[in-house]
């Protein structure tokens, strides 16, 4: 029995077509894993704020020397961590916006990302001196873009700064094992989506 | 005579480096530059919101079409994008987090780059049918960030998508003229990005 967790992070509803296929992706693998349980994040309608200056102060403290009111600036940020830790599988919708993800999924990673809670500092590993506290877990991505070709090899592959960033930053914590699966505007590439998901899910 | 626009987006007060950098810069240009005048946005302590549905809805509306509550929904993007196009030059702090650009500065960006305002439909150039409607203005970025090889040809290359994602976000609403000043926690980066601003200021 695993725990998923499911994100959605576009702001729209019926129109998102990220959103549309997360709700199918987790519908079908609830019909194949009946047993799986699954918590529901939407940052595309209630946001989570950006990090300030009482939060950053706290989040580099050391736990033993935080005063109350640095906690309490974290309490949300530990909510948000918690929640990330306790799940085996994502599933998270994430348009494409200006190359890059939505500024509220950015304020999420911000929040979720802390020395202590999925990273550590380290020196043996080879990121940079930081050791992530997860490993092992699974990462599907609905990302919704335009049709250009951001791929790689492709054209724009190097103004695409939304799936390579979230490799970077979900593999800073752990996170390598990402799955993702474009969905754009047209019929065609909606109807591979689901095919992809279909196999996935089954495989 | 230029005017400069003048961004912070880091959270933190005194102890931003970034910062306390754009703040000597802009006063060192100022001593040089004397007629030229100064809008000062900040980011850090007056965040601007994400982008929601009515945003996006009357973004994608062309505008001889929009209601009043869609003039409204846009009415802050608007009057970013008049202070935007306003300024010949720009002088923005922008710390790196979790490799990438504050959470804020990506809402700051998706607020910006609108279709119509700052970029438009085209296909006479090379960037994806868009083209964009700024030209010869300069930028120059204020980057603070942990001593690790970001850089071309350095260890976390890859990793970096924080100055590579400006250079893509803003080259596709025209401004291609980007100098980048690094400053870290060390004294000596801190006195190269004085001495770097120095001589940009005076060049």
């Amino acid at each position: 029995m695993a725990h998923l967790l499911h994100i959605d992070t576009s702001p729209r509803g019926e129109r998102s077509h990220s959103r549309r296929m997360t709700h199918e992706f987790v519908g079908q693998w609830k019909q194949v894993h009946s047993s799986d349980t699954v918590t529901y994040r939407d940052l595309g309608h209630q946001p989570v704020p950006y990090v300030d200056e009482p939060w950053i102060a706290a989040a580099f403290t050391p736990p033993e020397q935080r005063t109350s009111e640095m906690w309490e600036s974290i309490c949300l940020s530990d909510q948000l961590v918690d929640e990330f830790l306790a799940a085996d599988i994502y599933v998270i919708g994430v348009p494409m916006y200006n190359f890059s993800v939505p500024g509220v999924f950015k304020s999420y990673i911000d929040q979720i990302v802390r020395v202590g809670r999925t990273v550590i500092y380290g020196t043996d590993d080879s990121t940079n001196g930081f050791k992530p506290l997860e490993r092992g877990k699974r990462m599907f991505v609905i990302e919704s873009r335009g049709a250009a070709e951001y791929h790689p090899g492709g054209q724009y592959e190097t103004m695409n700064h939304h799936d390579p960033y979230l490799v970077t930053v979900f593999g800073f914590i752990g996170i390598t094992d990402i799955t993702f699966i474009y969905v754009g505007n047209d019929v065609e590439s909606i109807s591979n989506a689901r095919t992809q998901a279909i196999d996935l899910i089954a495989a």
